[in-house]
C-alpha cells in the first residue's frame, strides 16, 4: 500500500504543470479562434477565466446524461447548493452541450467517431487557449458487451478497430494515416481500484472495439441492411472475444488517438447494456438501462473525489 | 415543356406503390422491433397509424433546425394553424429529434457518417413497418464550399469519399465492403428547377465530398492536430475541385448508399457556409449563417409543395 502511494506521488509530480499542448503549429498564429461547434470564440469569451481551473473533463454521447453527471459530481464534491442550476455553456448551438462545476467539465459528443472528433478538436483547443494543465479526460459511455453480464462496466485497456487492430486509421489530404490508440495504463488501474472501493457492480479492464456503424459494423442482424447469418455473426464476435475485446462502442479509438497525440491522460469507462453473444436489441426496461448508465458516472465521480482529496 | 411533363408522369407512375423495402431478411421474423435510438417500438407504437402516410422525409444534422423546418413546411403546405405545436416524436431519447406534419417527416441525424447511419437504419425500418410507399428522402444540410460564393446551395450529383471515389467503404464482420453512392438524377434536376422557380440564391449541381472528420479530414489548418501546410491544403482542395467536387460535408456517402440499397429516391441539398479555398473558420455573423441555413429548407419546401400540387 505504501509503495502504491509513492508511485502515485511520482506520477503526480510527473504530471505537475503539464500544459495542454496542440499538435498544430498554425493555431498560435491565429488572431481569433472560433470554436464553431461550441459557439465559443477567443474574441468573445475569456477562456482562461472560464476554464483555466479545469482538471477533469468527462465526455459522453448524450447531452442530458452529461447534465445529470455534472449535477451528480457537484453533489459528490460538496460544490452543490440548493437551487443551483448548471447552464449549458454552449447554449448558442445544439451540436454539443457543456457544463462545469469547480475543476470538472462535462461535455456531450454525440454518436460516432466523426462527431466526437469535432468535439475533441475544439475541446483540446479550448483547454490550450485557457492555459489548462494536468488535465485528465475520461469518456463515460454505453456499449454492447461480449460475454459479460449486462450492467458490467468495462475500463478500456486498448481501443481496437473492427479488424481487432489497436489503431485509428483516417484519411488526411487523401492519404491513409494510422495513429496508435494508447490509453493511460496507470489511470485504468486507478479507476479499477475505485470500482473495488465502491463494490457496487462488476468492473473489468478489457479491450474495446470501436466501429463506424452500430448495425452491420457491429455484426447486428436487426438493421435495415444485413447480408450475413447468425452463424457468421457469432464467429465474428467470438473472434473479437478471443482478441481480448469485452465491449463494442463507437468513439474510443479516435478519443484515445487524439488525447494521446496531445499529451492528455485519458481513459474510457463504458457500461454494457446487453450481451451481444445473446442478442442485438436493447430491450431492457427503461429503469434498468437508466441505472446501468449511472454506473460509469458513479465510478468516475468517485475517482474525481478521491483524486481531489487532500493526501 | 410538354415533354418534360410527360416524363414526370412516367416517373410518377414508375414510383406508384413502390413500397419501402429492407435489405435484410431477418427483420421479418422479429416479433418486436425496438428502434432504440428513436425510443420507439413496434410493440408500443402503431407505426402504420403514426407514419403510414409519410411521402417525404427530410433529414438534417441539428435538432432545432429540423423543428424550424417542420414549422416552415406546415405553413408552406397550408397545414399550420395558430398555436399549433410540433411535439418531438422521439421525446423518450435525446439521440435524435423527429417531427411530422401531413406527409412530411423531419428527423435530425447529428454529425458524421456513423450518426446518420444509425438514424437511417432505424428510419428505413420505421418506414417499412409503417407500410410506406413512394417515399422521397432529402438531406438538407450545411457544408464547406469549394470555389463558390458562401451561401450558394449545392445539389449533390455524386457523393465521393476523401480520395474522390464515388464509393462508401465500410467494415462488415471485419471485411471491407464497398457500396455505390448513387443518387436520383431526376430528383436532382427537379430540385434544380425548383431553385430556378424561387430565384433567390445560387444553386448548382455538383459532386460532394463526404469525410470522416471536419478538421484534418477536410484539410483544415485550424484543428488541434495538423501536420501539413497551407500549400498542401490548397493542392488537395484544388484536386477536389478538378474532380467536380463543389462542397464538403460528413454524411452524404452513407446516406446515398443506404437509400439506394433500400430503393428510396434520395437527394442531398446543402448550403455552403464558407469558401474553403479562402479559409477554414466559419466566422460569418450569426444572422448571416442563420439565413444561409434556411436556403435548403426553402428549396425543399418549395419542391414538396410543388410535388403535392394537383396536376
Amino acid at each position: 500500500m505504501a509503495a502504491t502511494g509513492t508511485e502515485t506521488k511520482d506520477l503526480d509530480s510527473h504530471h505537475k504543470n503539464r500544459l495542454v499542448q496542440l499538435s498544430n503549429p498554425h493555431v498560435a498564429n491565429m488572431k481569433e479562434d472560433v470554436l464553431y461547434h461550441f459557439s465559443l470564440s477567443t474574441s468573445t469569451h475569456d477562456f482562461p477565466a472560464m476554464f483555466g481551473d479545469v482538471k477533469f473533463v468527462c465526455v459522453g454521447g448524450s447531452p442530458s446524461r452529461m447534465l445529470t453527471f455534472i449535477k451528480y459530481v457537484a453533489k459528490e464534491l460538496g460544490l452543490s447548493h440548493p437551487g443551483d442550476e448548471y447552464p449549458n455553456i454552449c447554449s448558442g448551438t445544439d451540436r454539443y452541450a457543456m457544463y462545469k462545476v469547480g475543476p470538472v467539465l462535462s461535455v456531450s459528443h454525440g454518436m460516432g467517431i466523426p462527431s466526437i472528433a469535432i468535439m475533441l478538436h475544439e475541446l483540446i483547443k479550448l483547454l490550450f487557449h485557457a492555459g489548462c494543465s494536468n488535465v485528465t479526460v475520461i469518456r463515460i459511455g454505453t456499449s454492447g458487451g461480449i460475454g459479460l453480464e449486462p450492467g458490467s462496466v468495462v475500463i478500456t485497456r486498448q481501443a481496437m478497430d473492427a479488424c481487432f487492430n489497436p489503431e485509428f486509421e483516417h484519411i488526411v489530404l487523401g492519404k491513409r494515416v494510422v495513429r496508435s490508440t494508447d490509453l493511460d495504463e496507470g489511470l485504468a488501474q486507478e479507476l479499477l481500484h475505485c470500482s473495488t472501493d465502491l463494490s457496487e457492480f462488476t468492473t473489468v479492464v478489457g479491450n474495446t472495439m470501436c466501429t463506424l456503424d452500430f448495425y452491420e459494423g457491429q455484426g447486428r442482424l436487426d438493421g435495415a441492411l444485413c447480408t450475413y447469418t447468425e452463424k457468421d455473426k457469432q464467429a465474428y464476435l467470438q473472434a473479437a472475444h478471443a482478441a481480448g475485446i469485452r465491449n463494442i462502442e463507437m468513439e474510443s479509438s479516435v478519443f484515445a488517438a487524439m488525447c494521446s497525440a496531445c499529451g492528455l491522460r485519458a481513459a474510457v469507462v463504458c457500461v454494457t447494456l446487453l450481451d451481444r453473444l445473446l442478442g442485438d436489441q436493447i430491450s431492457s426496461p427503461h429503469e434498468v438501462l437508466a441505472e446501468y448508465q449511472q454506473r460509469p458516472q458513479r465510478l468516475v465521480g468517485h475517482f474525481i473525489k478521491k483524486s481531489l482529496a487532500p493526501a
